[in-house]
């Protein structure tokens, strides 16, 4: 956390001093790289050539700053979602404190994440306000340890997709998370851990009412409600539009629920770039080696009329390979990594993160182009 | 509107140059005044005061950049809502031209107007894209003259308000609107004619749904149906919160609606700015002098126990005076006015935007403290 702080911090300094082509800039420094943790190849290569033609005022595909939106999902793109996804671990962890009875849970998909979360406002004694839950996450999130990696799960951050956020920054582009995780649970530690302010996060959310106290004074309190539809699938062209209210020119994901958000980022109607993130490398999951239920590496090719990365190849979208394109994975933490951890986790009844649709749909109802 | 456009332009070039403390910068040149359309005294040096000391590091009151969030209403407080909500003679005409029969419709308060705007979603042949109704509004609101004032409604925003957001945005606030107006209706101007980008408007929408067509791409449609809460009264708060994340620490209004929005932003937890417009000026409506069922100038102090004019007394926010502390209310479009022209709005049945509640409670169930 701390190399990615300061990683943040080190590209808002140089895209301060940039500003009007001042001495410190990236492109007049051969020494820096700003993708220092991309292998040099195709994939880098294409990232570093679009953002050069898009900020380019001379090029016809010029885009101006204000239009300069990128989009990124959160679980398994920004950060790791194995064994299991990490919102999940802490709603786990928030019943095994309030409710032992519900400690285990089957594996869970992003959406059956949020409502299950929904539990957690019903057992509350007493209504939490966005403050206090953003603040029970981030507390759990710096910690409590990975069952395997053994480091604080805030670290599992992937240390090349943080320098792509923050190298687009200091080109002008204004990045979103757009995740079916939960609004409030990314908004805990996104800004500490990839220089992605509150408002630039869009998620599944519950609703929230201002409610008068005994005082005369108000509160505002998370309910145990959904607000329709979960931001995932279908559901994030309507989360962008709401939040944001213009397309992306750049989108990243890596399983079938960003489909629709590349979709609708690769309109045709502009310079666009569409990134699937392929999980190929054991170096996410060293402990899955011995652990044959841990689906890690995963998205591998599957014999489904509807993977991923077909559909990248069929529309053209960068696959980027974790195993090929990532210097390293999570940075610098493997160095406190305890090999021989006991894993704590709940075990797992279904695997996370896998594509499990088949046929032309996915289990997101978005259907393949005919 | 040009000269709007060139205010917001003017505010860009000078908030770029000023980076680092260059010259050119407001502060380094004696003759420039950011807030020109503002009378000198306590209310603009009140303002001037609060932004010095929020952004000088050196105060104890300092606020960081990211920090520094400002919410404004849209309808009577950035432009008219005089003879009626802008948004209403929208849906009218629209209605005139898509259902003569229901063209006379009684005045509506924000609420209603968010109501009846679903009635066309529903009566459109075809569903409507969010870049379709934007452009209808946008026509309107370029094409369609103020039944009295004779000028395009874009016209009619107060100058001095486009001045207060350039200014702050030139010193690093984000400034959004927070309307219980429509979110596409309110996005469809908000750039051109404020400077506030379709990212930062908060407002009451529809659901949206991204679709798939016949040949296998998919269209993003507006819904007929409201996403909870309007954006309104007490659903500013909420508003507020699921798009931003974080308390503004400025907020502007000029109705009981917005008294939620202002108590939100006063917790006492470091500095704050809250400002309520008091429409007290006849040269906003000229017009109505001759016009007995028109209520302007409006927000005259009331018998009811819930004048938001006491509440602010009360509770020591700022009452703006638009005849005491505008120069200028619309700035030069008045010279365009036809003073004869003959009215075409629809009859109203009752006024809109007049504080109606009596007792304790507003029409938006918010409570004055005991």
């Amino acid at each position: 956390m701390k190399k990615r702080k300061f990683l943040v911090f080190l590209s808002i300094l140089l895209s301060v001093f940039c500003i009007g082509g001042f001495v410190g800039c990236p492109s007049g420094n051969a020494d820096y790289d700003p993708l220092l943790s991309w292998n040099e190849g195709g994939t880098k290569q294409g990232i570093v050539n679009f953002v050069e033609d898009v900020t380019n005022p001379s090029s016809d595909n010029y885009v101006p700053p204000s239009d300069r939106i990128a989009t990124f999902d959160n679980d398994g793109t920004l950060w790791t979602e194995k064994p299991e996804y990490i919102q999940e671990s802490f709603i786990k962890y928030r019943l095994t404190n309030a409710l032992p009875a519900l400690q285990k849970l089957p594996s869970l998909t992003e959406k059956d994440v949020m409502v299950k979360d929904l539990i957690l406002e019903y057992i509350q004694p007493e209504p939490l306000t966005p403050e206090e839950y953003k603040q029970k996450a981030r507390d759990f999130l710096d910690n409590s340890l990975h069952p395997y990696l053994g480091v604080p799960y805030i670290e599992l951050t992937y240390q090349p997709m943080v320098e792509l956020v923050n190298y687009l920054q200091s080109n002008d582009f204004k990045v979103y998370i757009c995740s079916g995780g939960g609004l409030d649970f990314i908004r805990s530690f996104a800004e500490d851990a990839y220089g992605i302010p509150p408002e630039n996060v869009i998620g599944s959310t519950v609703q929230t009412e201002y409610i008068a106290q005994g005082d005369g004074s108000y509160l505002l309190v998370r309910k145990p409600e959904l607000v329709q539809p979960i931001n995932d699938g279908l559901g994030k062209p309507v989360g962008i539009e709401r939040y944001i209210g213009k397309k992306p020119i750049m989108a990243v994901g890596n399983s079938s629920g960003d489909l629709p958000m590349l979709d609708y980022t690769d309109d045709n109607q502009g310079p666009a770039l569409m990134m699937l993130l392929h999980h190929d490398d054991p170096r996410e999951c060293p402990y899955a080696a011995d652990e044959p239920d841990i689906d890690c590496p995963y998205d591998k090719k599957s014999e489904s009329n509807f993977n991923v990365f077909d559909v990248a190849n069929e529309r053209g979208w960068t696959v980027i390979s974790m195993k090929d394109d990532f210097v390293t994975v999570y940075g610098d933490i493997t160095q406190s990594i305890t090999p021989s951890i006991t894993p704590s986790i709940t075990p797992l009844d279904n695997v996370s993160g896998s594509e499990q649709a088949s046929g032309d749909e996915n289990q997101f109802g978005y259907r393949r182009r005919a």
